[in-house]
């Protein structure tokens, strides 16, 4: 890392300069005290505006929407919901999250082009719009109320997911702030996107940098976590960027684009990581990380399918060292290995060497598997390339949570 | 279906003419009632024999010695353990498992090359030797037996996986039976190969033949299930021909082959749905069909991404008719498809048409997720291809069998 980022306390989507947030209850979701279901993003000036989206072939009305919407990388405010995913809906979808742009558009005073929408929750049902129609005009925008928004975008989530850095752009002419929420936490296994993130910035940067950067940031963040092996209908990361912290504007392929795109990718990493430790019924974030791959593509398929499988998650769960169930993970996702190269350690504790299984110290392995972060790493002494990715212990609750959902 | 196909009642692989098995405590497993970890399985004259092994970069020992005796195409007895996978063993796994096999050859009076070995259980651990040394002699072989040998070869299995079909070759001259044995029931997402099956016939068949019958059976069979998603270093199936039938032998391209073909696929496939119904923690058998694929391989594929869907399984198992998963796991399985054109029913319950989700009766869908083998149908509606997987739902149990296994 060669920029100075910092992380702001209490750092939230509103941090930058000129975002406001607000939320309210819309009774989309079941009640509750402080349940909160719909809410805005609005930054006060037109901003360059970048998205990533699903690459499943069900996509959400919203998310068809925005692909639209986002090709002449220009939007002003985002309306977002929980409870209801708005996917498998239909031409009804589709007219619900135009006409959620467009009331949304009409009280900021914006044109509905420049108003873009997400949704999550069920899958199937249609939004609520009578509701929803009532409740957008009592949604009260400020700074501070940006918390209340990464509130408003959780479903099962334990705990809101909020971060916010600023950058000292070295190269350049300033300081910018990047602030975002994503929400989690079932359905996660990002395929170039997750389930909801939002991001704002108030650096001047170049639409097709502002891009590149937020791709790069998604690879090592996003699309290295996994809950369930699921890909969401839904998957949306979008990025504001409204240029009113008054730096030179960041262009394609300049030393502040790398400055920038390394503090997005820090800010991304740390919501990734949120989601992660969060996941369904989690109660340890598992980081694996594979060491001496021949290619990139080989570590990051390895560090996938090591941390996405149910048998190492649910051994992670018990705290128990099953290694032998990290062994048949690595062989089993496609990388280029041979078994008698292969080292493995719990953190720094060696239980495999050249292949051979070590004689290792069970109480200090136990303890390992049992901490809150669980790190697990894999040297194939292939070749030079390394990858991390993050996922979480597999417990009774997860099956719970979800064989009861819909009723 | 062609063939006059019968099953056995009782049917095991002893079922055949001229097979013996027998099966022994060893003291490789948890000791325990009736409790049974070595068997061997004998042919009375030498087999055709053909094998499929697990395609992961990691494999247990004895697949490694399997694949180097099958070269031939010929043996006549195969000794077998549970409890202990010999996977991860290095050098010294390999010198147990020809030890194994040199011992059991000794007390058949075969040559080494003639036994094969196989084994399941934990990776890591290296085969109490001492004690399977002492053991092997007190193996009774009989006809009778081959219940207890599929009872040995059996981990967190709830119950013994058996069966045998009497085959009348229509084509041919005569009347064979294919025998069985298989074990699951947590790694299991096969991939050219299940964790560990055997199968016996009486069948006069050319080795070539006899290989490629064994391919196609796999693959509508255990290549069509999944447990957990993981697949097992030792996965193995294995056939044996002895041709004691008296048939003339089966060629390949022969329509006795067809005949053969036919029924070692029902063999296979009665065996794979026990593995799926009996899966770690299983309380119900999922079939999911996808029918109108573009191609057989996008039916397949999109077949085993619902059926391993976490989300899917944890749905069946509260009888959440939470239908919206199965149309994201379709939508993520790469299949080519367009949502506009899908129909989803719940057996025969039309839940979505043409992409529209329909009015259902929620009552009705519930019993039929209630139900022990419980029916998902997705018609595509790009073209003419069908694939049936197998899977089961994931319980709180699956996760509490699985976070305590080695300890």
């Amino acid at each position: 890392m060669n920029t100075d980022t910092k992380s702001v306390t209490q750092g939230t989507i509103t941090t930058p300069q000129g975002f406001l947030a607000g939320a309210t209850y819309a009774g989309i979701k079941t009640p509750g005290v402080g349940v909160l279901d719909l809410g805005i993003l609005y930054s006060e000036v037109p901003c360059v505006t970048a998205g990533v989206f699903t690459t499943t072939r069900v996509k959400a009305a919203p998310v068809a929407l925005c692909q639209q919407r986002l090709v002449n990388n220009r939007a002003q405010a985002i309306v977002v919901n929980s409870g209801c995913a708005n996917a498998c809906t239909g031409a009804q979808g589709l007219s619900d999250a135009e006409e959620l742009a467009a009331i949304t558009a009409g009280k900021l005073g914006l044109s509905p082009q420049e108003v873009l929408v997400a949704s999550t929750g069920i899958i199937g049902p249609t939004l609520p719009m009578v509701a929803i129609r009532q409740s957008i005009e009592r949604i009260a925008l400020s700074r501070e109320n940006g918390h209340d928004l990464a509130r408003a975008i959780t479903t099962t989530d334990r705990f809101p997911k909020e971060t916010a850095v600023q950058v000292i752009l070295k190269h350049g002419d300033g300081e910018i702030a990047i602030g975002g929420i994503a929400k989690g936490s079932g359905m996660i296994h990002p395929d170039m996107a997750t389930l909801l993130c939002f991001l704002a910035t108030d650096a001047a940067i170049e639409p097709g940098c502002l891009k590149a950067a937020l791709r790069k940031a998604i690879d090592i963040s996003f699309n290295m976590i996994t809950i369930d092996g699921d890909t969401s209908p839904n998957d949306s990361v979008i990025i504001f960027a409204n240029g009113l912290a008054g730096n030179k504007v960041i262009e394609f392929g300049s030393p502040e684009a790398t400055d920038f795109e390394e503090s997005l990718g820090t800010a991304c990493l740390s919501l990734a990581k949120l989601i992660a430790k969060d996941g369904e019924g989690a109660t340890k974030l598992i980081e694996v990380t594979i060491e001496s791959a021949l290619t990139t593509a080989d570590a990051r398929r390895c560090a996938r399918a090591v941390s996405g499988s149910s048998l190492v998650k649910a051994a992670v769960h018990g705290s128990d060292p099953n290694w032998g169930r990290i062994i048949a993970a690595t062989g089993r996702s496609g990388v280029e290995m041979e078994e008698s190269k292969v080292d493995l350690y719990l953190d720094n504790l060696c239980i495999m060497k050249t292949g051979c299984p070590l004689p290792f110290d069970h109480t200090e392995a136990r303890s390992i598997m049992g901490r809150a972060e669980v790190p697990i790493r894999v040297c194939l002494n292939m070749g030079n390339e390394t990858a991390t990715a993050w996922g979480c212990d597999l417990s009774e609750e997860y099956v719970t949570i979800n064989s009861e959902y819909t009723t």
